[in-house]
C-alpha cells in the first residue's frame, strides 16, 4: 500500500506521535533512520515499518510505503530518512540489579540520550526517571542515545516513593553536588548503589537531597563552575564502574 | 543612539557576524545574554555593547541601543536576549603548558563547546584546533562552552606541522580509539602530553594516527559501540588530571 497524501488519516495519526500526549495515548513512538530502526527491530519493538517508495529494506514486520512528501511531513529531522518505524513502547520492568542511576528532572533531551548511552557503557542495571524528566520517547532522546535506550532497563517512578524502598533494600543513596561532599576520586568501590543526578539548572530537589546517605562531587578547576550534566554523569559512572 | 531599522547598514553588518566568513573578515564575533557578555567584558574583549532600549546594564564600553525588532533580527536564539555584545576575537597566543588537547576535525558546535568547558575543568593548558574543526566563534560553541573559551589558550594549526614540533619538545603524543591501545584505567600519570581526539564519525585521520606514540581507549560494555566525543574527551581529561 502506497500512501501519498499527507491529509490521509493514518498518516496524520503517525505524525501526531511526534507529540508526547499522543505517544502516551497510543503507547507508541517513532524511530527514524536505518540504525535506530534496526535496533528497534532486534528488540521486537516494531509495530509497522514505513519505507519511502522504492526503498528495499526487507524486515519481517508489517510494512507500508509512502512518498517522499509523506516522509518529509512526518519527519522531525533536518535531513529526513527514507526508513522509519512505529514502535511499541518498552515494557516497564521492575527495578533490577545493584547499580541504579536516578535522574531527578533532567530536561534536555540531548542530555538524557547521552546519559542513557553512558549508562549502558558503564554497566548501570536500571535507570529510574522522575516523573518530571523529559519524555524518554522524544525523538531527540532516542537519537542522542543512539538507540541504546532499548538495551537497558528504564523505569519511571515518584522518587519520594522509590528512594525509601531502595534504602530499605540496602542501596547506598548517593547524591551529587557541584562542590559539596566527598571527592569522586576518594570514593571506595560500591557494591550496591543508587546515584542521583539532578536537573540542569537546579540540581537535585531539596526533599530528595534529604534522603541521600552521602554526596559526591567532581574535583575541577575553579574557573569552571560546573560541568554539563551529561558529562558529569558519564564521569561518575565511569569512575564507579572501575 | 537608538537603532530601530533592521535595514540600517550597521545593523545588517552586525547580523552578518552570525556567518563565519564575516567573523573572519572583521575579526569579530557576537555573544548573547548577560552571562556571556559579562565573561567577555571581564576579559576586555567587548568592542560594542548592544542593549535593548530601556535595559540598564552599565558597562564601561561603547554602547548602542536597539529596539526589540532589531534584537530579534540579530539574535540566533529561540528566546532572544536584550543584552548582546560585539567582541574582538581572542589574540592567538603560542603553545603554552605541558597539558595539550588536540582536536582533529570536531564538527558539532555543541561538542566543541562541551569539550572546552571540560578542558578548563580538568586543567588543560592549550587546545589546538585543526583547520577543519568547527569555527570557535560559532554562537553554539560559545554557548555550550558557557563562555569558558575566554579562559583557556586556544590556537588553530595544521596538525601535520604542529605535532612533529610537540614530539621534538618531548610531549607524549596520545591518540584515542574506541577499542585499540591501552586502557585509560591503566595509564600511568603523564607529565607532558598531547591527547588527540578525532572527528565524530571518522575518528583521528590516518596521517595523524601515524604520529601517535600510543593509543588509549575507555573500557566499556560492548553493547555500547562508542561514546559521544564530548563525553569521551571529558572522561579522558578527568582521568589524566588525577
Amino acid at each position: 500500500m502506497l500512501y501519498s497524501n499527507i491529509k490521509n488519516e493514518k498518516i496524520k495519526n503517525i505524525k501526531k506521535l511526534n507529540q508526547k500526549k499522543y505517544r502516551d495515548r497510543d503507547n507508541l513512538f517513532i524511530v527514524e533512520g536505518e540504525h535506530l530502526v534496526l535496533e528497534a527491530y532486534k528488540k521486537g519493538m516494531i509495530k509497522e515499518l514505513i519505507l519511502e517508495q522504492n526503498v528495499i529494506f526487507p524486515l519481517d514486520v508489517p510494512t507500508i510505503y509512502v512518498t517522499n512528501d509523506v516522509i518529509n511531513y512526518i519527519s522531525e529531522l533536518e535531513t529526513p530518512q527514507p526508513i522509519m518505524a512505529i514502535c511499541n513502547k518498552l515494557e516497564e520492568k521492575e527495578l533490577i540489579g545493584n547499580k541504579i542511576l536516578v535522574l531527578d528532572g533532567i530536561q534536555d533531551p540531548g542530555n538524557l540520550g547521552t546519559i542513557i548511552r553512558s549508562a549502558v557503557a558503564f554497566n548501570i542495571d536500571t535507570i529510574i526517571l522522575s516523573n518530571d524528566t523529559v519524555d524518554l520517547y522524544n525523538s531527540k532522546v532516542i537519537r542522542a542515545s543512539q538507540g541504546l535506550l532499548f538495551h537497558i532497563n528504564i523505569i519511571k517512578r515518584n522518587l519520594l516513593d522509590i528512594i525509601p524502598v531502595l534504602k530499605e533494600n540496602k542501596y547506598q543513596i548517593i547524591g551529587t553536588k557541584v562542590t559539596y561532599g566527598n571527592s569522586l576520586k576518594s570514593i571506595a568501590k560500591l557494591q550496591k548503589f543508587a546515584i542521583i543526578m539532578g536537573n540542569e539548572g537546579n540540581g537535585i530537589k531539596d526533599e530528595i537531597q534529604e534522603l541521600c546517605d552521602q554526596f559526591i562531587y567532581i574535583d575541577m578547576n575553579e574557573a569552571c563552575e560546573s560541568l554539563n550534566v551529561g558529562v558529569a554523569t558519564s564521569i561518575i559512572l565511569y569512575e564507579l564502574d572501575k
